[in-house]
């Protein structure tokens, strides 16, 4: 998915917010408002939008030495899914179709997104997981089984911290051998890295891998070789999220996109309003 | 009121839409938009946040030859509040202090604004005007009277179409021979000119000047002589919504500011919440 014209107030607004978050020294605020103008003006419009917030992110992290923003709110998200992770695994062991409502609760947990919102209340968080399956989901979900019956290998790119935790649950219903999951190369915005794998005591079932990147989705040529190696060798990928989203819907693989629409623009690229719960299938050609 | 870095998104936003609203060519909107990304880079914080809005609209005229980008709305927002009339003429008939009423009419009335919301409905204006009086509105109101029983000359600055017919009522309140009313030079966002001044039945009852300038607020030293020499000699400006407030807060005059907070950054400016219909005295010094 390219850059929209709608997109740049959006890095603007995550600019300021960031060096803000960063330092209280408006000198620099101001800098990388301005930095991001420039870099705004010259654009290439057919990047994917999550290429301007890793630039972002950089250039954040270049001038004020601050390399993980969010290392306190990714810490208390993985912390809170924790405590109800009993609850959650409880709710999907009572379900007609269990990897269908752990897929479906992954989706949910992808409101945990401080790209998309600046903050999320704890409330905010319970309310969506607890009524996940209630929530009506975009997709078809007899394809969705058939994909994943026949995969012997399966390569699930993680999205945010928290969320992580939820999409434990998932991998447990996958099988957790046939899964390889991969988290970001470094800190960026709360998305998850190798930290929060661990955190949400993901290391202790699933091969775990990162992608040597910083963009928040995966731009396959940030990404280092051994990840492009189980990318490749993968019969179908779960992405996670709409950063991932925005950077592999148009790359030629199986992949099973898992998000929640949080922006009218990533909307109208999938064709769902905001607000969608939506599981869509991509098939390689 | 100097240039907030939370206005440069929605400078962005602005472009966009007055892009989108003067012609279908994508060509066009990304040129719009590269412009203000290039102006904004180099931006000048010092200049008030309408003198941006003023360089977007022209940008966008040069572009497309649109000139007049709400004229439509703009007479139709007339048309609706001149229905409203009667009803809020007797409105204001039946109140204790007629003039304060009339005060918090004009102030209720400065939700007709499209810099700051790109669409409003008909509901939206009526609900808004019907209930002004119920709104709590801040403001010495004792003050405001004793300010303006002692002005022999008052100028009133109108800000936008539809508006612009509530101003009449305050207008008739404050016995429109001491009242000269400014509208704006030339067609900006939905900003009131003489045209709305007619269609409001203005011209009939006060004199009506316009001060020069294409700016959605009142940069002096963009306005005409003549409009000058009545911004000079008024013993009280009667200053109508927010992009007034913004080029006039800090100008050394006698002024009553009447105006919706509709954005953090005027209310954080002001000491005052998004949402509150306030006045503002500001005598000089």
């Amino acid at each position: 998915m390219n850059i929209y014209l709608d997109c740049i107030p959006c890095f603007l607004r995550q600019s300021i917010d960031a060096a803000r978050k960063a330092t209280t020294d408006t000198r620099v605020h101001e800098q990388v408002v301005r930095e991001v103008l420039r870099l705004s003006g010259d654009l290439d419009l057919a990047l994917p939008p999550p290429w301007v917030s890793q630039k972002i992110n950089r250039l954040v992290v270049e001038l004020t030495g601050v390399d993980d923003l969010y290392f306190d709110e990714k810490k208390s998200f993985n912390a809170q899914l924790m405590r109800l992770l009993p609850d959650l695994k409880s709710d999907i062991k009572k379900a007609l179709d269990p990897l269908v409502e752990a897929a479906k609760l992954a989706i949910a947990a992808n409101i945990i997104d401080l790209g998309a919102k600046a903050s999320l209340s704890e409330k905010e968080i319970y309310d969506a997981l607890r009524t996940a399956c209630e929530v009506e989901t975009h997709g078809d979900w007899s394809q969705f089984h058939r994909t994943l019956h026949s995969a012997e290998k399966i390569l699930y790119l993680a999205d945010n911290s928290g969320e992580i935790v939820a999409d434990r649950l998932l991998i447990e219903q996958l099988g957790p051998k046939r899964v390889t999951l991969a988290v970001r190369g470094s800190a960026i915005l709360n998305d998850a890295t190798m930290t929060d794998a661990k955190e949400a005591g993901l290391d202790k079932i699933v091969d775990v891998i990162d992608n040597g990147s910083d963009a928040p989705g995966t731009i396959l040529s940030d990404c280092s070789e051994n990840f492009m190696k189980h990318f490749n060798e993968a019969d179908v990928i779960i992405s996670k999220g709409q950063g991932n989203f925005e950077t592999l819907s148009e790359v030629d693989a199986n992949i099973i996109f898992l998000f929640k629409v949080k922006c009218p623009v990533i909307g109208a690229h999938a064709g769902l309003p905001t607000g969608t719960h939506a599981m869509l299938l991509k098939s390689k050609k």
